[in-house]
């Protein structure tokens, strides 16, 4: 098949979509990301990249923490209205019920069946967007969202986002075992 | 429900998986990736964090260029494969059927839905990891994989990953409109 050109504002598919948290002016604040990943393995530390505008980086900056947060479908409204809203103008402190890890200033989500506290450890300035990363220094869920000791996506039911056309999408089957099924490939090669 | 502290090395629910191609030693290489977003809007970045011991890293510090191509479900053996033999030991220059865009040393993925020929910008050094983040230079679908000029995340079929489960998912339904569903909430507050 031809390949076309397409705007180069391309992105991948799916993208992971969180919430991030923040103190800024001394209350909680959160905003909806989709511009996430790990980005370091040992230490643990995951990236956020946030268009420079934008209420929560300020927070962030004094406070050298943020929080990271996966929501499930039951969220999914609030979630985008965190996403409609800036904290410049809107109060989303008493949208969710906050607690806190060992950082007392990068609030986390209970609604949220997995928090992750991050101290902030450098900033990747960019064009139109900072990158804050984070190392994570705890990570929180409940037993109902686990198997054999580990999160599970299928409890979990996250969403996720594809741009540019702004969709949200949930559910999913499982495709096979990673590190695992590429040994087919290889075992069938001449 | 009570929170439980889990390892510190956690992730977000899926991460989109990619193969990342590079020339290396004169050869197109790919490798599987899973740490991959978009770091920027405009220009448009993109970034990949790769382990330091990879075999593709030397390759793009060296051409300061790299591909991020977006594989559907028909390839998922052969990205797995690539995530399993390393390119130090291995050719993998043969598996794909490689074309170029504007950039002579970024290998794009005949194969697969969407292809991104990326500059490299920037590179963030971590502990264990190397963040390339680079200026995404063309992005290349077909026909096929577009409704209404963009890309459908349902013709393309990707699949993602999750860890530390080391699974992949596939599929799933549409959950609603981005920026938008987010209103219902905002009407219903009081």
């Amino acid at each position: 098949m031809d390949k076309v050109k397409i705007e180069n504002n391309a992105f991948v598919y799916p993208m992971p979509m969180v919430l991030a948290g923040a103190m800024v002016d001394n209350k909680p604040n959160f905003m909806a990301v989709g511009w996430v990943s790990r980005v370091n393995f040992t230490p643990p530390m995951i990236g956020i990249s946030l268009g420079k505008a934008h209420y929560t980086n300020g927070g962030i900056h004094q406070n050298r923490a943020f929080s990271v947060n996966v929501p499930g479908m039951d969220l999914i409204e609030k979630v985008d209205y965190c996403g409609l809203v800036t904290g410049k103008t809107t109060d989303k402190s008493q949208i969710f019920d906050v607690f806190y890890g060992e950082l007392k200033n990068a609030p986390l989500i209970r609604e949220c069946p997995l928090c992750m506290e991050c101290q902030l450890v450098q900033t990747v300035d960019m064009p139109s967007n900072t990158l804050f990363i984070g190392q994570i220094l705890g990570a929180y869920t409940e037993e109902r969202f686990l198997t054999g000791g580990k999160p599970d996506i299928l409890k979990i039911n996250p969403f996720t986002l594809t741009m540019p056309d702004n969709q949200y999408w949930a559910g999913g089957r499982n495709a096979g075992k990673a590190w695992g099924m590429g040994k087919n490939f290889k075992d069938a090669k001449p």
